[in-house]
């Protein structure tokens, strides 16, 4: 097992990272001070782990909510089913819920614990690669709304997240390329080293090798839990791990959400900023071609899907990075550095959504 | 113009208290640091008030999102119709929230700013005596659920409180009862010669002389920043603000949101809650007379509505302050001072709901 740490003051919670920890009782109730326990999970998930989670929590008042399987329904109507669940079952301020399940079940759950009663525990226990690498850990909760991805929510740290590499056996493979979309993203962010280990081991992930995935979940988490820690609420740094993401919010938002997977539309939103940053030369062409490369290996789409240039640019400008009217960008600065800004050619943003 | 602090180290933020504070552009945008302002008011207050604050706010864009009046809209509809607002006109992380109105009002347009993009500056125009007194102050924010009041929302501050007493002229004399419900509090679990204050001159409130209502909301706000500066999450002392409200929560929800004014529920919350002390002997029958006497001449209501005990004890029972399944209440030890319990006689808090 490893531990990492997120520094954050009497905010701070740690990060285990290992196999078999769904079964360890003692890993999973450390960080549990309430008599009662809500799981939050999926109908996918709660199939696979319910009830052995449920098993090992004996002693615990538990009680379950179960939300529906996809992007679709991180909406206000699964995290009132998560509300009224628990005022049906009196639950106070004397709760801790469980997050049992990938990105979706990790946000609004998070969210839900934000939220109730202005605030109660919550532990994130990530089932997919994406939610492992990236969601469960920093503190961002929260739903879409009909006009725009993830525009509800808040900053609420969990009290630990627990991750077991044992849960990605049972993964799709779509499900590790969308995850693998987040990993290429620190790479591309902040690790130069980092991402030539990708292209070097990129057969291994997709083929589920435990050893290079616990690898890249490690190193992942570390550098996510840097970033939080310089910058919990993003008034600057953190604001990088946004790449992709502003053109990967407008994919999404545009075909319907659970149309693509998330990791899907961030991995196609990499490749589109890449081509951004190329125009103004900010990445040579070989760089480009080997970001274009990774992210194709990894089975994720590295062309814009059909969406008008109007619908496009009309998503990109609800993001909340946004300032005076202007579309921030994150860009790359070669591979292994980012920045973001909204210094760069609107014609060249133009070219690539168009093309 | 009177000036108050609340002090939350980077969340500290000034309560100004005066006349005309509505037509004075230094004063409304002096925390505005934003380019678009977003007003929240509701259908009542904003016939009154809307107009001119627009007129002084020329040189920032303007959006409104204008809700219904009434606690029965303090629920998730009215919150999304500020979130649609804010998204159509495209608003991001540069926007202030004005909350216009009463504490409906403050509490949904708090809570909007809390959640929209993880947070947005507000400012609290409380525009109701309770809402000056009380609501505005001490960043709880939050709607109703269908199984209970307030139970989800955030803490979260706003950059500042603007207190108007001129908008007090147009308010109806049920809604300064309303308002002297929470003044009285702060007179039960604080001060006992503001009690008397208040005994002696609640004549000169109830016909909204000004001099003696600046006077009782600079008194109630500074006992609110003390608690609040002390104990902001409510982990504490600031319990003791929840006097009378145990028990007006469950008659808010057993009648239906609306139909008593939240004032007037706590306080016959209030007269509850110091039925329940006298039978413990923590009370006088010459203090509890005196309490019952200044709520009634207050125009509040002094008798618990038609509720059954089973119902009644059901809605106690989604109390925030609960652990354990034990109902916490806020009692009188005397007047001016309160504690927060669970160790009295389940059989008096059963008298008295019965009685």
């Amino acid at each position: 097992m490893k531990i990492l740490n997120v520094e954050l003051g009497d905010r701070s919670y740690p990060i285990y990272i290992g196999r078999g920890h769904l079964e360890d009782k003692k890993i999973i109730t450390r960080h549990i001070k309430t008599k009662t326990i809500c799981i939050v999970s999926n109908t996918t998930v709660s199939k696979l782990y319910l009830e052995n989670l449920k098993n090992i929590l004996d002693g615990y008042q538990v009680v379950e909510a179960i939300i529906d399987d996809g992007e679709e329904y991180k909406n206000h109507d699964s995290l009132n089913h998560i509300y009224t669940k628990l005022l049906e079952n009196q639950c106070n301020r004397d709760t801790t819920i469980l997050a049992l399940g990938g990105g979706v079940v990790g946000d609004i759950a998070g969210y839900a614990a934000a939220s109730f009663l202005r605030g109660i525990p919550f532990i994130q226990i990530p089932t997919t690669l994406l939610a492992q690498v990236d969601s469960s850990v920093g503190g961002k909760t929260g739903i879409n709304h009909l006009l725009g991805k993830n525009m509800i929510g808040a900053f609420y740290q969990p009290q630990a997240v627990v991750i077991d590499l044992n849960v990605l056996k049972t993964l799709d493979n779509r499900q590790i390329s969308a995850g693998l979309a987040e990993v290429i993203k620190y790479g591309l962010i902040w690790d130069k080293d980092f991402f030539k280990y990708l292209e070097n081991n990129i057969e291994n992930l997709k083929q589920k090798d435990f050893e290079h995935l616990g690898e890249v979940i490690y190193r992942s988490c570390e550098v996510k839990a840097k970033v939080v820690s310089e910058d919990e609420k993003e008034s600057g740094i953190r604001a990088i791990l946004n790449l992709g993401h502003t053109f990967g919010h407008a994919i999404e938002n545009c075909l319907g959400y659970g149309e693509w997977l998330h990791g899907e539309a961030v991995g196609c939103g990499m490749v589109l900023a890449a081509r951004v940053s190329l125009v103004h030369g900010w990445l040579t062409e070989s760089e480009f071609d080997r970001i274009k490369n990774l992210i194709f290996q990894a089975n994720l789409p590295i062309e814009k899907p059909n969406i008008s240039y109007e619908d496009f640019i009309g998503a990109m400008k609800l993001d909340k990075k946004n300032k005076d009217k202007d579309i921030y960008l994150v860009l790359q600065q070669g591979i292994g550095k980012a920045i973001v800004t909204n210094n760069y050619s609107s014609s060249a943003l133009a070219e690539v959504i168009k093309s």
